[in-house]
């Protein structure tokens, strides 16, 4: 038995993490055997090489470098992590995971998708998601939503341009329409609660068809 | 006109290091325009990352983010060195290369010669060198002389067992296979003034050639 692997894709603002914790209380509560986790994960190995994509000073980070290190961490939280829980047979919500490096570093940075793809393929060894919700939001609503919330943590992402939103969004659509069957879009512009509540029915649904 | 790119290959204690050292002296010397390297060649953000390759707190590191961790340095040396020398026109010697990852990662631990070749093709971005010098050793001579050499600092690599260096050479025996016109054998089993003199040879033999 194998657990079910979900993945929540989007920008930036869109209030992924929020929803992620909220799910993850009310499946925990409601007697699921559940974990949310995002990469690096407090893996210590996927946490080093984390320090190394951020570190201020790395400004002459190549972009293929960065997309490497994104791949290496990957694995190493897969490994340790992800891959473990799954084969308990819990219920795994990852924020963000392969599609975030196809969307940014393979579309919106340019290096390509299917180049992008090649090395993640390598390091998920076919551990895909089950069933990846991507919350759609403008890229003006996201970033007026980072703008706004003054307490979180700026990284180098949230400094970029409103044109470079504007293609990781096209990257997602992209990346949408070769896999509809695996993505779930749920509109993240409304209230957080109304998105929450959506985001908990879809889970839900779909660990019950699949104990059938 | 760019320079040319030549990579070292071959076990621990086969004596790349001291007939490099010695090349590079000579050439210098003659009024070459040459430049000797290895991964990660004092790149600050190549050096952060064989950092945690080589950490020895880090024993739970899966053998695919090792292999994709290399990648990355290698991307990234490439990048910050050893592409702009070969622009501006120098040889580059350079100690280790893709044939080390497909020799060691691909084929001696067993993640596939293709596959770990995937990865490094994103990496070099068609950046491959002009000629491979391979040095023939036993891998019971290289691992003596490793152990004569009290001064050597010891590596993960170094503590791998004898059936491992035999898995080593096989690997970079197909490799040679697949790439004959790219590789040059020298007998590294030979005093090393001898094997010093052969590849000196071999390097301005080649480039000689390619004046004309």
């Amino acid at each position: 038995m194998s657990g079910m692997f979900i993945t929540f894709e989007g920008p930036e603002g869109a209030g992924k993490t929020t929803v992620i914790r909220k799910v993850y209380e009310e499946m925990e509560r409601q007697g699921y055997a559940v974990m949310a986790t995002r990469e690096p994960g407090g893996i210590d190995i996927a946490e080093q090489i984390r320090e190394v994509i951020l570190n201020e000073n790395n400004t002459k980070m190549d972009a293929k470098t960065e997309a490497l290190l994104y791949a290496a961490a990957r694995r190493q939280h897969l490994a340790e992590k992800v891959e473990p829980a799954l084969q308990r047979g819990d219920t795994v919500l990852c924020d963000r995971f392969v599609d975030s490096s196809l969307a940014y570093q393979g579309y919106a940075r340019g290096l390509g998708i299917e180049e992008v793809k090649s090395i993640n393929e390598f390091a998920i060894n076919g551990t895909m998601p089950q069933m990846t919700i991507y919350f759609s939001i403008t890229p003006e609503e996201g970033l007026k939503r980072i703008n706004a919330n003054q307490g979180r943590e700026k990284n180098r992402l949230d400094l970029e341009t409103l044109n470079f939103h504007q293609r990781v969004r096209e990257g997602y659509e992209l990346l949408i329409a070769q896999s509809p069957e695996r993505f779930r879009v749920v509109d993240a512009s409304r209230p957080i609660q109304d998105v929450f509540e959506e985001v908990l029915q879809l889970i839900q649904d779909t660990l019950k068809k699949n104990q059938i």
